[in-house]
């Protein structure tokens, strides 16, 4: 089963040729550092949460491509976060997607700096006066707060904060899905909701939209879990090779794969229940969270 | 002469206050990266940043308070520089304003992901619904870019990638330019003029404040190179002990002593004059700069 289908896929590759013109130019003035931020931004991955962010746009009334800048920004945040997640004072990871980590290409200054300035990048392409053209502002407010939260303490951050305290101990389902909600979950819940706000779903959409991100965020990471002690393949984007592995409570060790493949499945129902409202329009992304669920890899 | 007038000593004290209430509260789930990002928000500074953001405000017709959140959010991407300027990857400074550096305190995991939390944090608060309140979305909106703009690529980011770029090289005074112009003058210009925005300036005022606040931002760095080399306090906020100072290029390594003091005062006055469209509304911005071209430490 293909992840995307045809509109999805279409989405996959505006995105995929857009990252690059809301990247700075190449210039030589600041060293490598935004070859750096390229590097740290080039494909591999899915571009899972600027296509559901798109489609979320389309879903609730508006022209998806609204809402272009935006997902190209979520994306700069899900990048970064990946390149201080790799340094040596974290995961140490050699390895991302097959290739060298940014730190391994450009060494650790420029990573640390090359994060900084996307994440930084992020919130200056969303509020950009010529980015937000044809969206109200209180949209643009509305949905970059939203970026800004979720990226966050209250967040991703927050998640990676429970993540380094959760090093070298055993912690329990609870503990685990507050790290996930934060670490995979907001990022998606942030795709689809800011997705929502951009076009102009009004607030029940938008609880449906953000709803939908959690659960599939939520078992796109038991998913991982499991595919990780079922496989040795790295298509995931995941590092290789670095100290994060050692040692971690995951949903597989603490549920076990049956039950822990019965949440996934629990999760992607409710997912795909959720989207009711939006009849036949919505089956794009019933056919995508089937497809998180069932992929191999 | 005291640096501050009452009105200003009064903002600082406001400010002062006001740091820890935008940050999140301490919870012990995130091991002690809330505690980090309020060591690292910690005083000793003179939080000239936010000082000169609620003065402009004021010179522009606002209530200097409104600007209050902004102007945390100001110091908090100040802040942030500083803890990831101090990692061993970066300048590896043991000190910072006499105590230890974030990361020697919480260690640099921390430390890393407390200087990504507290960037992440600037947004979050400008953003915020509530921290809007009574200010147009257009100012804010503008305001919030504009932040992210000179603390970016373009203007912090890109002064510190210059920076290393430039190690154990010697540069010369336009490339020094450049470098301080995002490295230490691109926040204190944007400090002026988000004040003029969100104090409801007009085109000519907002230009105005930023021209002032570049000034004083490059004659700022001026002064503390010559006062690195004619005092061995360090009640400036610099770091000690670190590799930063290693061989490398200042204003007065390139222009001597008495020609870098004579560049300080020629901006100094050009940076008092922008301010005759003021008139006596600006004698508290005067006296600033005066005392930051004399200040002995």
């Amino acid at each position: 089963m293909e992840l995307y289908s045809d509109r999805l896929q279409e989405y996959c590759a505006r995105i995929e040729r857009a990252i690059p013109s809301y990247l700075p130019s190449k210039n030589p003035l600041y060293g490598t550092l935004t070859e750096a931020m390229a590097y740290a931004c080039e494909g591999g991955g899915k571009r899972l949460r600027p296509v559901l962010m798109l489609e979320w746009t389309r879903l609730c009334g508006g022209d998806p491509y609204t809402a272009l800048p935006f997902a190209c920004a979520l994306e700069m945040i899900h990048s970064y976060s990946l390149v201080h997640d790799d340094l040596p004072c974290m995961d140490n990871s050699p390895l991302r997607r097959g290739k060298p980590s940014t730190h391994k290409a450009f060494g650790e200054d420029i990573a640390l700096l090359a994060g900084d300035a996307l994440l930084n990048r992020s919130f200056e392409v969303c509020l950009s006066a010529e980015n937000r053209k044809g969206l109200s502002e209180e949209a643009v407010l509305k949905a970059t707060a939203l970026l800004a939260e979720t990226a966050g303490i209250h967040g991703m951050i927050g998640g990676q904060a429970i993540d380094l305290q959760s090093e070298g101990k055993t912690i329990d389902l609870t503990v685990l899905e507050k790290l996930q909600e934060g670490k995979t979950a907001a990022l998606l819940r942030a795709a689809c909701k800011m997705g929502a706000i951009l076009g102009g779903g009004d607030a029940e959409k938008c609880r449906i939209a953000e709803d939908f991100g959690r659960e599939i965020g939520l078992c796109f990471q038991i998913v991982d879990d499991i595919l990780d002690v079922t496989s040795t393949e790295d298509v995931l984007g995941k590092p290789i090779g670095g100290d994060a592995d050692l040692e971690k409570s995951t949903y597989v060790s603490i549920l076990g794969i049956e039950r822990a493949r019965k949440l996934a499945e629990q999760r992607t129902d409710t997912a795909v229940r959720s989207l009711d409202a939006f009849g036949d329009e919505a089956e794009d992304l019933r056919r995508l969270a089937q497809s998180l669920l069932n992929r191999n890899a």
